[in-house]
């Protein structure tokens, strides 16, 4: 029993970017060796999260809009006097920066149309997540 | 040491639906029979969610109408020409797949207006929910 | 192996108030004394939240502004009725219950620009939040 922690590096492409890294955090879990625990991906910054969605391309583009209605990009932030990415960062906080599955036979047990999706909202940039498998 | 998953089965009755799961979520963790540690609930459905909130009836009501202001059901979603519930998916982001929650002396450790809620957003359907208990 | 719980007592001073308790969640880990495993923050109060971001004076008031703009504070709530923060409520959503964290080497493992932050939206209040660590 214990934790074990391993990092996903990623290449978002897009200013907002949804990238399907399922196969990578099951990969990690593979690697882990454990059967029965829980999968934690965690998302070390602060514009861009993680979450468990389908992946059907026309969902992924209505996420996307609907993250630029909720999170306006034209509304006058303080933040952007310093950065001009405030909305990246509020629509941070709606994706959030982890989600946890259950681990059951070594594998991520995802619902049937569930997938982990790295949220990029502040991109194109070299990002990372951290997978960690308790068990 | 280790961990737990059973499984609890949910049926909704409407197309937006509110159950409060605190008390399966709790016999839940006692049949785990662990002390310390956390209960991870876990939904494993794309437009469905859980989240802790008071279950006051007039507060599910403002819930239930903020969702569905703030993602509306007739904006021309992509995702619609396939499945017709792309503001289901876009609402479960909202309320996200998992909650966690402290497990002290063999129970949820809840605040004194917390209840474990299950959030059917694309009802009324056959659902289910894992309960991890990690200690 | 095992987890331990600790509670952090907080003190908001307005209405909204986002405190960054980022060194009390570090002090909670060296006291629990684990190296490698999984720091949970759970917020027991159902209008106060947890969540993680930058703790830049101009992004914490577009947090605020934001929020009172998705969850607008004159709308007709039912639960109004009853206590007249159903607002504070809705905004919880948004904010989440709880937050995890890995924790590598007997620390948070935050990502550069992360802070870990209480976010009251119905003070000013009396407040804790509990650190679990998982190791």
């Amino acid at each position: 029993m214990g934790t074990r922690w391993q990092t996903i590096a990623l290449t978002s492409k897009k200013k907002t970017d949804l990238l399907d890294i399922t196969e990578a955090v099951s990969g990690a879990c593979q690697k882990a060796g454990a059967t029965e625990g829980l999968v934690v991906v965690y998302c070390p910054h602060t514009t861009a999260g993680v979450l468990i969605q389908e992946a059907e391309p026309g969902l992924l583009r209505d996420l996307e809009g609907w993250l630029s209605r909720v999170v306006p990009p034209d509304e006058a932030y303080h933040h952007n006097r310093i950065d001009d990415n405030a909305a990246s960062h509020l629509r941070a906080v709606l994706s959030g920066a982890s989600v946890v599955v259950p681990l059951r036979g070594g594998r991520p047990a995802l619902g049937t149309w569930q997938r982990v999706l790295f949220v990029e909202l502040d991109g194109p940039r070299e990002r990372g997540v951290h997978v960690g498998v308790i068990a």
